[in-house]
């Protein structure tokens, strides 16, 4: 049923294709559109991880989760008959995907609103609940932190990318009622384009998977298949000597490390403060390893910080966190040993320099 | 660069994970997001069989052509700050997702604006050429037939899913300014959800891009992969033994030829006229060979198709072709061999029993 496989190997090939139209088809497992295997592995990696609580949630497949950001406001959003439009918010600095999509699809159901710092205040007011649908990552990109809705009785998406024990610790499963998680940040594969949603409310779930076959028909079967194998390699090599997460965590905990001396050494430059704390799925108190290091410039005149680095050779991202100060960029320590090694490097130069100039400075 | 082969074999998987982060990432070929070598066999496959003029177009991958139906009506709708609104439009029987998908994005710069028979009547008037945006499906889906836009003036989107030797003559290759292919249609791999749109105008293509990247962050690297291997092997194999449109063509005008003449033999349905025609491709008059039979119940009494078919477990689509008389019905010709064998069976024996009928009355 699902993605033939001789269709390469064997030699009519062009007899496969045609025959083969009605077995090839749109369909996965069973005659669904999602592989019901690849389901289940996923349930058993949160249950293994202790990172969500899936067992009692519905999952849809996504084109990465990226297709899920919009599928999901849809939604959560009032029906178009209803005349009302719901008000799509975040809090500052926020991943800018969620800001730039809601303006590219400009749906008359719901419009981007901001900052959730006046929705905060505002509650209790003329918002309802229907109104705000609130955005939270948790850990965050860029500040790697971990969140919690803000809006009083908003309808939270938890954007769970980077909850997974090599970029923080688990304190416990998360269990909010609707959560994203993707392929890209679990184990890299990116370019596959797979993430998925755990969604309590049957009804909504109803609605996500409308959208998500109306864009785009599913996702990718070859893409199913693949990440299927991958999730078996990591379910079968959990709390072993090729734990996925424990090898992520050293790598990561390493890059943190090594940052973390050289930018203590500076006082023109700083990190954002992350203790070690217990993870359940270690069980112990674990190093932090962020994805992100979120770097603010000190000095009053290092008022675009992002531009302060690039001077020095260090490239930053920064002008994407909307009403987020320019005093603040993002670091990404995703990257290769050989690029993050270089970059370590022209830190050191950096803070060094200031160093040298304190010094001369103050004979 | 593109898609990590040595992932499942690598014995140290969880090591490749980690440290191949960067080099997984987001990109395909020369850190595009799109395989280069994939769009040279796109090119390469249109200027062989001569369906397409693709060499002066932009390529828009996407995951799968429905993808691309909201992402071109959004590239081809006025800018969000002009105040105006496109009209999305087209000719009735048409494919029900142009509507659909319209419907549910819901967008501020157009709205769903139903059959072209009114704009055609209104062109001239009030309607200015940017306000309509035209869906042209040829060969249609459902009745097979090459068709040409109708609204003097509009943005046309010329969708050729079913323009290949195998569906349809090709009788030049087409150079609208907005053109969608997909694989489902041209090799059955719709399960792999890869579809291309050829773009004239830069901008236009610029536009769809970024909705792509917005909605999906481009289409999955394990399938364009995939889709690479499949082009190469059509591409080795044209008017050869292993022609995939010739054998395509063989299957599909068979099922046709038995179709036809089972139905010739009734006075209370009709299919579609398609008359043979000259192919550029085959170089030779051909036989029809279409996806679809557009079935028509002739008696006044019948004039709810699929209903009088159902009842004689003929499995038709209706009720999607939106506006169009209940009095037709599809029938679709791209299934297996054994599901087409019952559906002749059955088909026959609805035209037997009415022969037999007619027989008796006229006794």
């Amino acid at each position: 049923m699902f993605l033939e496989p001789y269709w390469m190997r064997h030699a009519e090939a062009s007899a496969v294709v045609v025959s083969g139209w009605h077995r090839m088809s749109y369909r996965a497992t069973d005659g669904l559109f999602q592989s019901v295997e690849l389901e289940r592995c996923i349930r058993r990696l949160h249950r293994a991880v202790g990172n969500a609580v899936a067992d009692d949630k519905q999952i849809v497949f996504a084109t990465g989760s990226m297709q899920l950001i919009n599928a999901l406001v849809y939604a959560l959003s009032p029906d178009s008959n209803s005349g009302s439009t719901a008000n799509v918010v975040a809090t500052t600095p926020y991943y800018p995907a969620y800001r730039t999509q809601i303006v590219l699809f400009d749906s008359r159901e719901y419009k981007w609103a901001g900052n959730t710092s006046m929705w905060a205040k505002a509650s209790g007011n003329s918002t309802t609940k229907e109104d705000v649908i609130e955005f939270v990552t948790s850990p965050n990109n860029p500040d790697a932190l971990l969140h919690q809705p803000v809006v009083v009785g908003s309808s939270a998406i938890l954007d769970h990318a980077y909850f997974w024990p090599h970029f923080t610790h688990i304190p416990a499963p998360s269990d909010a009622d609707v959560m994203l998680f993707t392929t890209s940040k679990l184990s890299g594969h990116a370019s596959s384009r797979f993430g998925w949603a755990l969604i309590r409310d049957e009804k909504v779930a109803k609605r996500v998977n409308d959208y998500i076959m109306q864009n785009t028909m599913g996702a990718s079967r070859d893409t199913q298949l693949r990440m299927l194998a991958i999730f078996k390699t990591i379910l079968a090599n959990l709390h072993g000597k090729e734990d996925i997460f424990a090898f992520g965590h050293d790598v990561m905990t390493a890059k943190w490390r090594k940052l973390s001396a050289v930018v203590s050494r500076s006082r023109r430059i700083s990190l954002q403060n992350i203790p070690p704390q217990y993870c359940t799925y270690f069980d112990k108190i674990r190093e932090p390893s962020p994805a992100y290091a979120w770097v603010k410039c000190e000095r009053e005149e290092d008022s675009d910080c992002s531009d302060v680095l690039l001077k020095a050779k260090i490239i930053t991202r920064s002008g994407v966190w909307n009403d987020a100060s320019s005093r603040y960029t993002r670091i990404s320590l995703i990257k290769s040993q050989d690029d993050f090694d270089l970059l370590l490097e022209r830190i050191t130069e950096f803070v060094d320099a200031e160093l040298t100039a304190a010094g001369s400075n103050s004979m």
